[in-house]
């Protein structure tokens, strides 16, 4: 059960986040930013950035989104599980596609909003359901976007 | 100026999205995914996810978010600019503690809601305001975070 709340984030601003009950939030800034538990900050939607970075490569694989059963999923089971909000539901990423991925390292950002995992893709090795490896496909050049993996 | 719509996002869905003058929206799913013109997918506050990697060392450096003034000029000068959504207002990175950031490479996703910045960090080397390198200086072990640079 999650409860919606208005509470006081770490930087003194009024924050409207999600609370949950697997991870409670950090007592206080200390906690947050230099603290052994893990206490993200859920968004209004109940929600923390996951950014999934190839364990070997470093390339940056993809973007997406935890709630708190995906983020429990991730560490309880070492295979990377998201929310989708386009769905509206929990996402076990490749488990239609094979492209499940294994983490190896799960990291956590100072403010505890947004967590990089670095994974080994399985199946064909990629992230992207356009059909690239990585979802960040296009790079910027003289002013427009063109097609290139890195 | 921006307006904030009620539109039909690429997936079908409706989003909740702020539509951008200096970036108008893609015309149809094929144009955001597929597209030369970077056409970013604003959410309802107006901003994109944005990671900025190092450029030497694949090392991912901060986790932030950009509105379409911070992504234009980053664009046009080379240098990061984020949207500080606890001062609500545009940040140019480092621009107090000297930790500029020169961009190399900007990428952008399938559906152009993140974008991927590599930089070159100035001043100390450093990118986190806890004092750190990186701010994902804590690692997952065992059940508690460590700190642990990677």
């Amino acid at each position: 059960m999650r409860i919606r709340i208005v509470t006081e984030g770490a930087s003194g601003a009024i924050c409207r986040c999600m609370t949950s009950q697997i991870f409670p939030p950090a007592a206080d800034k200390t906690a947050l930013e230099r603290g052994t538990t893990i206490a993200p900050r859920f968004d209004a939607n109940g929600l923390v950035a996951a950014i999934a970075q190839h364990a070997d490569t470093g390339e940056i694989l993809m973007f997406a989104w935890m709630n708190d059963e995906a983020l429990k999923l991730t560490l309880d089971t070492g295979v990377a599980h998201y929310f989708s909000r386009s769905r509206d539901s929990l996402w076990k990423k490749g488990e239609t596609s094979g492209q499940l991925q294994v983490v190896t390292e799960l990291r956590i950002d100072c403010d505890q909003d947004a967590v990089l995992i670095k994974v080994r893709p399985q199946g064909d090795g990629g992230a992207c359901h356009v059909g690239f490896r990585s979802c960040f496909y296009r790079v910027w050049e003289n002013g427009a976007l063109v097609e290139r993996e890195a």
